[in-house]
């Protein structure tokens, strides 16, 4: 293999799919890289068995050939030349980073202990616009569960049908979903993992093609295709929660009421519970504890409906408001320990809900 | 007491006033800030034995007083409040901070127990400006240990003498000095904690004024006045450091070589140990891994004198660099375990110099 390509492309193409493979490998050969380059150009590919990536990125091949070398390696150095333009050659049995003044040489990994690229990318089954997945699926994706203890909650649930896709996402002690238009030729309904999600709201661009195939999910924009094992133990749904006795429901602007919380929150305690009064066209806030003292704040809500006042802990309220910055929500609360669902008032084409769990009000 | 003060003015001295007293405290009331409202404004003073800081800030006071309360409470609230003007005023055992619609009390602290807000500052020794010293400060301070070991080495030397202040800082593996012009009306010599000349040197602007009392040194600008007992245990002198052998020198540009070293520190092994080779016209890097693979680059540089090659910590040598970013410097490298001295080839009024000592090859 010999090829030459411009160094700024290959760099972001290299970082790509790197960042798209899981970072901890169990056999040091899946940290591997497959650089495929043809007349067409370069192809690029990962797998550790349970996502696969590929990309491709403008080259020109002067012989054609494939090599597999250490993927963070390759990155790394990619990113840190300054020369425009970048030869990849293979020397023996190293793959050599040429720029005039300096060789970086990677040792070439055994293929035969690689599992390949993976397979080719099924038809789509929906495409959706990657700005507004992306909005979704940074609080859908966020809210799942980090810890691996329980794997359904480190999913994120992706169901489609027709023109709706709707994503649900919880780690037991909170849920969000979204629902976004899609443009679809056949339902769907997966479990796939966060992380990766997480990864793909921060790459993706222009509009994603959603893919299935037998226990798997797969996601492709532009040349880059990713796809992963999906989870599976059962299915989160919005259902399993209780949204019926909502008795007190304020309209408030999220960013007024998120500020307030922080300011609250300076004052509470260690599980950073802080208390919320319902009252006449206001809410009011507060908090104590022994270090910094006793904080209240009241901030204006359009009050109807009963006088039902909950208390949170800090960050999952501030979790919960997040994806409404800017926005009036609105807040169903329910009586005892239920839910209070959080939504905007006027939501556009993507349609989050939180629902965060009350906590007992300190010293309770 | 009861005041009122601009917020952002008020958050701003409160949170200079808590960055320059030390982040430890052994008892609790020394983590409060004495706030003394007189018909002037507003002092603010903190004192944890070891350092004394006092500033002051505009406000009205409509009752005059003074109180102790927890400084990074205070601090914290002051900067979340969004309205402009705030009122600092004593209900009962708490000082309220009141914004219409909100009220944070904090606890009084006892005064009797805090060692006040130490003895008023004596005459200045010297002058300096604040940007030549930050620049100097940056450099020398970072150098010194982090760890508490070996005390005299957490110092920074500070010796003036006429019209040229000199710094000097080491973590016995490296050392920085500098000099820079002051206006001096005493000579001094001391040895003062490194951590909060860092601090000061992110804060202090315009000039800044040096103070020296009896095993104590100080520093004033604005209306700040910090001091902090100084170090004792010997002092630190670059004339420990052999330089009469220097038999190569290079002449080379600072940020391509640092640009250079980054790249070969990519394929350098856990200690990070590159090798330079000095040749004709330019020098060679390079480094050697079992995971990334090896590397080389060539870099232009002017070399007079023998051909003396050591290596060096990838770290070490990026550190003593960057001091010199965008400037050219010159290497003066001395056979055997050596250090080799850093300069700028055409230093301005901060004149900074560094130690770097070389290792041993990799595999020698």
């Amino acid at each position: 293999m010999d090829l030459t390509a411009d160094t700024a492309a290959l760099a972001d193409a290299t970082a790509e799919a790197t960042r798209l493979l899981a970072p901890r490998y169990t056999e040091p050969v899946l940290a591997g890289l497959l650089l495929h380059a043809t007349a067409d150009g370069l192809t690029l590919a990962g797998n550790d068995r349970e996502r696969a990536v590929s990309l491709s990125c403008a080259a020109i091949a002067h012989t054609e050939g494939t090599v597999l070398v250490p993927a963070k390696p390759l990155a790394e150095t990619l990113r840190a030349l300054e020369d425009p333009a970048v030869r990849l050659v293979v020397e023996g049995s190293q793959l050599a980073v040429r720029v005039p003044g300096a060789r970086f040489a990677l040792p070439l990994l055994d293929r035969d202990l690689h599992p390949g690229a993976g397979a080719p990318a099924t038809d789509p089954v929906a495409e959706v616009d990657a700005i507004a997945l992306a909005t979704a699926l940074r609080t859908v994706a966020g809210t799942a569960a980090k810890d691996d203890s329980l794997p359904m909650f480190t999913g994120v649930r992706m169901h489609g049908d027709g023109t709706l896709l709707r994503l649900v996402g919880s780690d037991r002690y909170r849920m969000a979903t979204a629902s976004l238009p899609m443009r679809g030729t056949a339902p769907f309904d997966v479990l796939v993992p966060a992380g990766l999600l997480g990864e793909l709201a921060k790459l993706a661009g222009g509009t994603v093609r959603l893919h299935t195939a037998p226990n798997r999910f797969g996601a492709s924009w532009g040349s880059v295709h990713v796809s992963t094992a999906v989870l599976d133990g059962g299915f989160l749904s919005p259902d399993a929660i209780q949204t019926s006795t909502v008795d007190t429901t304020l309209r408030i602007d999220a960013g007024a009421l998120a500020a307030a919380v922080r300011r609250i929150g300076l004052y509470t305690d260690a599980g950073g519970v802080l208390e919320l009064a319902v009252a006449d066209g206001e809410i009011r806030l507060s908090g104590a504890n022994q270090r910094s003292g006793e904080a209240t704040e009241h901030v204006k809500a359009d009050v109807s409906g009963g006088r039902t006042s909950p208390s949170f802990q800090v960050r999952y309220l501030l979790d919960a408001l997040r994806p409404f910055t800017g926005q009036e929500v609105s807040l169903g609360i329910q009586p005892g320990m239920r839910a209070t669902i959080v939504s905007a008032v006027d939501p556009g084409d993507v349609n989050i809900t939180y629902y965060v769990m009350p906590m007992r009000a300190p010293g309770r």
